[in-house]
């Protein structure tokens, strides 16, 4: 039985948008592997967000719906196919950025049918608010990926860019709002960094 | 406050896999990208799959919980960071490929501490068992993607290795398992690969 035509219709939207997103794997990140071999694209970072929350939840502060954080981490940087990454220690650009990604999302949920497009919408705006417990674990999770990989490969890009244990610290503190013990961790690959030469003291 | 001493290290052994399932972004497959730039790696396919699932669930033929299938797309290919990816037209390697992504799983999965391993063990044996409703339609997903792919991007990877629709209608056919609807569109993009001389006849 063929399905509606209707229906059909609102397949081939989901289908083109499928392929749309297809070129958050060619987004590059200022960020580096854990190995050192290569940048990051924002595709596999965002792979790697959703499976760390998966691992990660049961030390999330409050309790907390973890399939919609996978959701979040999935979703969260699809604005980059229009609006590009932004290092997070760049603060010019970052303020920049915010009005940038929000016309982004504009066109990015645009190639989906309106309801998915509002509800993806929804979620993202609700990451970037940083109110609800999902939200919070799920930007802890994202801050802490970078911080985590730059331990991993000596500091790769922290080198690169001359960034300072104070500027790690400053953008890495909104890990403490969603989970506690992975901030005290955090706290602590810090102060080793500083110790080994990966970060300025 | 400080975490008993079990918990921090239960997550220095979570941590420790995080570190380890990033070698998933050094695994590359024969399928190419969308645009046809270069190949994919197993983990931004992972994370198309997994946002390819939540896009698609309205056209599953059963209903399922399509949180259960994001988490079986995110982890479906971990056992690649020992086994390597297998080209699904290669029979005979395959054949062979089963056994060593069993003992793979053991290897990966004993990363992580042992009620996570059992579950995310389970987890992946369902998708691979194709029984349930979840896994027949994660296994929709993971078959449409490379197909889509080469629809895409003029048959990159099928004209490299010479396969012919009756290769990819075989290998693809379980997608009607998953989504009757999928499967139409699928045969329908089978037929055209033909006519553009992406697929032989």
């Amino acid at each position: 039985m063929q399905p509606p035509l209707q229906q059909s219709e609102s397949l081939l939207k989901h289908i083109e948008f499928i392929a749309y997103i297809d070129n958050l794997k060619g987004i590059i990140r200022k960020n580096w592997l854990f190995d050192g071999s290569r940048e990051e694209n924002t595709a596999e970072h965002s792979w790697h967000t959703a499976m760390s929350a998966i691992v990660l939840a049961p030390y999330a502060n409050a309790p907390m719906d973890v399939n919609k954080v996978t959701q979040m981490l999935l979703i969260h940087d699809l604005i980059e196919i229009e609006a590009g990454d932004t290092f997070v220690y760049d603060t010019a650009m970052m303020a920049e950025q915010e009005k940038a990604e929000i016309l982004a999302a504009e066109l990015v949920f645009s190639h989906l049918p309106e309801k998915d497009a509002n509800r993806l919408r929804i979620l993202w705006e609700e990451f970037e608010m940083r109110e609800t417990p999902e939200a919070k674990f799920a930007k802890a999770i994202d801050r802490f990926m970078p911080l985590y990989s730059n331990i991993c490969n000596g500091g790769f890009s922290w080198r690169s860019y001359g960034i300072s244990a104070a500027q790690v610290r400053n953008v890495c503190s909104i890990i403490r709002d969603g989970s506690i013990q992975l901030w005290d961790l955090t706290d602590k690959m810090i102060k080793d960094a500083v110790k080994e030469g990966f970060l300025l003291p």
